[in-house]
């Protein structure tokens, strides 16, 4: 069992399902690769071309860290607003994946920072997808 | 004029739309105040019953702290994510305002918070009329 | 009465010190036009020249939203994190300060934001002078 | 090698410190078991007795995401702050570990939490100590 799911397990709310805990992981996952990805960017030579993927990377990040202390918190749950969090927050993360793929050729940090928010995205998508 | 509008109109995007500077104020202030409403419940005899509340106020400060960020930023946005997090924001602070409300005859801060998460609402309501 | 003061005037723990309501109000004002100062940097032609105003205007909007939420919470608190934390606030809004400074003839958010910056850190410094 | 080692190596900057990916790491991971404690905690019939655990949780919380973010960017970075920033989220996990440690045998989130800030403390007291 991993540490989120071991971590929400201890909670008087009782066991999280595995689409939360998954999403509650990428979500933190992609806070800390779209803050590490803006910061490389900043540092390219080519950083003129990067404005838009250092934007979209901000807002990710920002997104992504507000979505996944959301999630985390199990008392007294409002799945309407964890609903409209997690389309905002699946949002953040196609537009952010899509403009580093652009980039990912050039920079590896894109690379990778594009695959963590791809997973982000789906696990938001399959979080959406199992709530009833 | 007041100092978001002093600022945005620094920013070689040029001068932002008064819905915008007003959403953008209307988020930090929901920040300070619900981070200030689920403290001073905290401190409350009837703890208890104000679980509901501070969970709200916590994930209200979450969201508006997000929603400001990216509404503050004005380089290469991308009016998707703006309108989905708008979407989101609305949706936290009037369910925040909701339960305030429900305490706002016995504590202050309950009565504050709710005022300030209303106009926040509101505002996020303007600004998504107002974009194209 | 400005509305921090009102606002924490409604906790359960009592009027707050005018030097605390301050460095309140300083800490979330240095969020928002450090946030904003980085994007309109990155929005500049010489944003090449800007790297280190960009980076450390990130970490001052970072600093000072942990610190403005901290200050804010008067339940329970514990002055030697207080005291630690404006020392490490103080020095974000310092360095940021000087590094804006240098852009202020050619960039007035960065004159903006070197201004909000200073009123911050000597915000920090007197509620440092004052605490117990 | 682990993600963020892998990641920060995609940086132009180059290759970090072992003890600088191992403090990146600790910083989140503290988000995450901070907030999730301090909800738990909310949750619990005792809540009137955890005030305290739940006020220095979300300041951890707090000042582990901006220590966090801080110290995954890499241009630029002003070796002043970042001490100064060390040792506030030291103290920030030292506290909320103690306190947390006192419920520890009642609450399960309690003890998973402590060892999680009692890691964190360690490597910030690393970071702080190889840094020249």
């Amino acid at each position: 069992m991993n540490h989120v799911a071991e971590l929400l397990a201890t909670h008087p709310q009782g066991t999280p399902s595995e689409a939360l805990v998954r999403c509650i992981e990428e979500c933190f996952a992609c806070v800390v690769d779209c803050t590490s990805c803006a910061d490389a960017d900043l540092a390219e030579e080519d950083v003129q071309d990067l404005r838009h993927c250092i934007r979209l990377c901000l807002d990710c990040a920002d997104v992504c860290d507000a979505t996944g202390k959301v999630l985390t918190r199990q008392t007294s749950s409002e799945p309407r607003l964890t609903r409209s969090l997690l389309e905002a927050c699946l949002r953040a993360c196609r537009l952010c994946a899509e403009e580093c793929e652009q980039h990912a050729a050039h920079h590896e940090h894109c690379r990778v920072c594009a695959e963590t928010c791809r997973r982000c995205e789906q696990a938001c998508a399959n979080l959406l997808a199992s709530a009833t």
